[in-house]
């Protein structure tokens, strides 16, 4: 069971803006790599997702928080959760950290709806809903925290 | 005293992803662009803020809910208006239509603290905070939806 | 004949950096704006060039040479031109200007393969080649400068 | 004496476009990556050049060929060598590859200018200038391939 993953960003130039810190809407940027990467390391591939099993994950609300600014090439740590699965819905949740003193600068969670080339709304697939709702029974049991 | 203030935005190429929709992050952009617009009906300019009075709008939250998608060529109103203001923080509310139907595509939200350029939260200059307090009590008696 | 045409655009917070100036991928985006808007001049809507015509214009060449750095929250406008026109090319030449005072601020140009949704080389049809081709005629007789 | 630099990066899906393809403007962010880590694979850290050494590089001309598409989530390598280095300016090249096939899938260069915080133009701080005309004294004798 996949509690949560961590994946490493280094801040680009491009991801700046003249206040010398991050501009804020690149963290959706970087949360949209930690579900990636969190689905990757769950064994599902969200390219083939798309691809072969007509589901998109649109999203349909997005939050962010912010503690304390990142800065130009530092390393961050996205660190992703599943805050909850049904059968047509996923929560996931962000805490975003500088690598270099584990300072968390921002937290946030997306909630996404599956959906299909066409934007209509369907079941996750079956292979995928099994492991997203194991992950969602694992949550009630073990109130792992968001 | 301005309820709210209305700017068009014609959506780019560069702002769609490879599900033929606007990418969720660049709604944040498109709010940035709204509360600029919205400070400059008020008489205020953005840029002047930082450079004369060393006044800069840190974003503290940030979030939007995506109830229909938007799409590359279309025409836009970002509708934004003062929801809070205090003095340190300003909150800000937004809705985005599509300008042929007027159908809303997204609402948003995001919270500003005051600093300065090193990033010290600091109140608001006079002028700005005689005007947002003043946008706050009529928000106060008059209601006015979010 | 449409020499050529101009867009005005306002630079986004979101499209600075740390410099304090624009970040120089951003022109290509306004490069694009320039060149979707002078094609609907000329009466053409690339959307639909996409959906009903199955014509893509995919860009195979781009460049851009920054004479003077665009800042926050000014006024510029993009002046596009076609420079050369072919069955299955086309090439756009562009000009960056500060509106305040029209400084240059950049040139560039773009070159662009007509292909199908399959990315695979096609002419561009015949409505489009007409006009395409009535330009590059003109061009080729009056000179007009890149 | 480094004679190339590679840096592997994923594609995100906000730099892909509806065309299926990344938008071309993202390969100069990638450009950005690769220069910054070549850099620091010679000892400098552009970061510092900026803060203790009040060195910018600014992009004068910035240039891409686009051979093949780069598609969601693919991985590439990002191959940067400098071309030519003078007093004042610096010109990288760039080869963007697929990973998986090392398929060529772009070409380009930039043309950076050294500069204060202001935006004067001023010689290489000693230490970056020497080990950027040892390349170039390398470059001009070995006629390495741009």
């Amino acid at each position: 069971m996949i509690e949560h993953h961590d994946v490493t960003i280094r801040v680009r130039y491009a991801e700046t803006d003249q206040m010398g810190v991050v501009y804020h809407s690149n963290y959706f940027i970087w949360f949209e790599v930690g579900r990636v990467e969190l689905m990757r390391a769950m064994g599902f591939d969200y390219k083939r997702m798309e691809i072969e099993d007509d589901t998109y994950i649109v999203v349909a609300d997005a939050h962010c928080r912010y503690h304390h600014p990142a800065r130009y090439d530092e390393l961050l740590t996205v660190r992703t959760r599943i805050l909850e699965a049904r059968n047509r819905v996923l929560k996931f949740g962000y805490e975003v950290f500088r690598s270099s003193d584990q300072a968390l600068l921002a937290t946030g969670d997306t909630v996404h709806i599956s959906c299909n080339r066409n934007g209509q709304v369907k079941h996750f697939p079956e292979k995928y809903k099994q492991a997203f709702l194991a992950i969602a029974a694992s949550l009630s049991t073990h109130r792992s925290p968001a």
